[in-house]
Parts: C-alpha cells; structure tokens; sequence
C-alpha cells in the first residue's frame, strides 16, 4: 500500500490516498483542540495513543458484529480505513449527564438516564456544530428518514458493546460521539474514532476523568490519562 | 363571573383565579419583551390588540374544530379561559426559514420549508428556553411519548388551519409558538395566545413584517402593525 496525497487535514487526523481508490491512509495528529478550535496545542504522544485506542477498539467492534471502517493499523499513528462519504452529523450517545447536556438543561453532571439519549449535530464549524432534530436532517437533505433511524439504531448497538467493552476495565462510559459514512452502495458504516477525545470515560472507583476533558477544563496531562486507558484495553486483551 | 386574586405574571399577560376553580381570567398587558426579558418596554394599546386578535384566532380555530383554552372575551384587554395544567413547551411551526432557525443552520430568512418543521423548546428562562428532542422531553418528565406524538399532530393541524386563515387576509404565516395544556382529564388542549406575538406574520405582497419582529429588530412602532393585522382579521369576519 502506498501513502497519496493528503486529501483532508481534519483537527486530530490527516487523510490520505493510497493506491487503493477505497482505501485511505490515516495519521493521527500530535494536536488537541476543544472549544471548536479556539484552544489548540501540540502535545507529544496524543496522536499514538488514539491511534492505538481507535484500532483496539474498532477491532473489539467487528468482533461484536459491528461493521466499521478500520481495516488495519500500519504503525504506532498510522491506520488504514475504508474510504466512505462521510455524513456530517455528529451522533451523540448519552448514558449519564455531563457536558453540553448536563449545562444546557441543568442536569448535574454525574446524573445517570434512565434510558441512553442519542441526540444530532450538524457538522459545521461555522455554525458551531448546532444540535438538529429529524426535520431540520431531512431538511438539510443530509440523511434520509430510513438513514436518521439507522444511525440512532446503530449507534445505540455501539453504546451497548461499548458500555460492556469499558465496563470490562472499570471505567464508565458517560457519553460519546460517532461519526458514520456512506459506503458506495449506499449502506451505513461506523467511521471516524472512538477515543478518549471522543468518549467521556470515568474511573469507576475514583470517577476521575479518563477523556479529553481533562484537557478541555485544564486538568492536567492528557498523556498518562490516555495511556491508562490504553494499559487497561491492552491488558484485557491478553 | 369574578376577579380574583392573581395566580402568574408573565411578560404579557397577568392571570387571575375567578370564583370559578376551572376558569381564568386573564388581562393581557401593554408590556413587549424581547431576548429572554433583556429588552422590555411599555407599549400603550398592545395588550388590547392581542387579546382581539387572540380571541378571534381561537374562536376561528374552534370553528375549524381545533380546540382551545379559550372561553370568551370579556373587555378590551381581559378574556376568560380554561384553567390547564401548561405543558413547559414552546411548540414552535416553520413553514419559512427566518429568525433562530436561520441564524442556527444558517438558512436565508424567506426559504420556503418543503414539509413544515415542528421544534420543541424547554419554557425554562434560567436557561434560555433550549431546543430539546423527544428523549429530552422524556427524561424531563415534560410529556409521554404519547403526549409528545399528540403535539406534534395538533401543531400541524393548527399551522393548516392558520396558514388557511392568513392566506385569506394576504399574510404568509413564517412560524409560530403554541403552547399546550393538560386538562384535569388528561388530554391536551390548546393554550396560551396566538398572535403577532407568537406568530411571524408578512405581508404577501410586500413581505413586510406584521409581528414582533418589528419591536425585536427595533424596525418601528408596533401598534399600527398589530392593529393592521386586526383590521384584516376583523374585515374577514364582517
């Protein structure tokens, strides 16, 4: 296989071709962001380790039945991944209250759902990546009535494997956000990452932050966080 | 019937118990607020036009079997109603792209919708009415599934039978504001006002606006624009 040219440079990830016209190369970037872009760093070692966390846990994914885009991890930040048209939602799964959610309806953070929300944001940096319900999907010609109930149906099969996958090394998975694309046939395809930049995880024992929030609210280090998360994935793998 | 002592205030209107447990008596007031309340002024003659003009789009609705709280006008500015118990949700109809929808998805204001959207915001001003989906409004207890299925189809039956009715005085209805309440036997009733308050009304020859906007946008005085909006009702009834 052999790395083209870049074909999109996202916050975390760079894509690009390779010979293969369904394959895409993918780096994992050395950068944090959060607050849409208005606070960014480089921090050594964040690219390898979603890398790593991403390709464990897309593995962990199709050993339950869940097709996604990961075909194979090439090196310590570099993937290889089904090229699909990327449908530019954000799918956000909920199980206990925290973030945007727990501020926007003043639910204390820490509150458990009853029953998991899966919520929709639209994609667009612009805009801020506002929240959207089925009409404005519909409206917005992004995705069909039979795609809007795929995705929520899908993405609540990924919460319940991911909930048993963390549950397994005693963290709690809180909430996170998928992306999914359009394979050429037309068919839906888990995409993107799961990572500690994309799932709220928290020690079950302690309830400390395992995530990206640990940078979003200047916690501290990211890299030993992530690499805890990471020892315990690897670990139970063995 | 008699006045008695008053039950809520609200930023248009004042409700008052009456000698009858399942009646209200309500005065709407010369009082326009915008921006959640940070923009508020007195406005002589708005409270007399709004409880006119609600008081003949609910009866216009009933006579399109769409029932309301609405019992009967009483003066220029009061008006009696059923006593409910006020669902905390803005159930707001689009027909026309224009206000926080636009600026949101960043949709021209006057692009026609395909098929109506029907939005629901949490009537909560500590947190600025936030846009909610059906899982929100189950986790808040707001309404059941099925109450929320119910709005959903009485909103829609009332934006045909608006549209109708402004079409016939040459407004093009934008969108608009319902909100419901819950009868002591459970069912859903129309409630609140319908008006330039609530609803975004233009002319359809001009396009100028003949709602709040007006005061919203600083574009002028309201009285003479809700008094345009009146007479045209009125003219129709004769």
């Amino acid at each position: 296989m052999e790395k083209g040219k870049l074909l999109y440079e996202g916050k975390a990830k760079q894509l690009f071709q390779t010979n293969e016209s369904e394959v895409i190369w993918v780096e994992y970037l050395n950068q944090a962001t959060a607050l849409n872009g208005a606070k960014k760093d480089q921090i050594k070692g964040k690219g390898e380790l979603n890398n790593r966390i991403t390709s464990l846990i897309f593995d962990y994914l199709k050993s339950k039945k869940i097709k996604n885009h990961f075909i194979k991890r090439l090196s310590a930040n570099e993937q290889l991944i089904q090229a699909v048209e990327i449908i530019p939602l954000e799918v956000v799964v909920r199980n206990v209250a925290a973030g945007s959610f727990s501020k926007r309806l003043a639910i204390p953070e820490g509150t458990s759902l009853s029953l998991p929300i899966v919520e929709f944001y639209y994609k667009k940096d612009e805009l801020d990546d506002p929240m959207v319900i089925d009409d404005h999907i519909l409206f917005l010609q992004i995705a069909s009535t039979e795609e809007i109930a795929q995705l929520r149906q899908l993405a609540l099969e990924v919460n319940h494997a991911l909930i048993e996958l963390f549950d397994s090394i005693d963290i709690q998975l809180i909430d996170f956000k998928l992306e999914f694309g359009r394979q050429k046939e037309g068919s839906l395809l888990l995409a993107d990452e799961v990572s500690p930049d994309t799932c709220r995880l928290w020690d079950k024992k302690t309830n400390e932050h395992l995530d990206k929030d640990i940078y979003r609210r200047d916690l501290g280090d990211i890299v030993p966080v992530y690499q805890e998360v990471l020892n315990r994935l690897e670990k139970r793998g063995k």
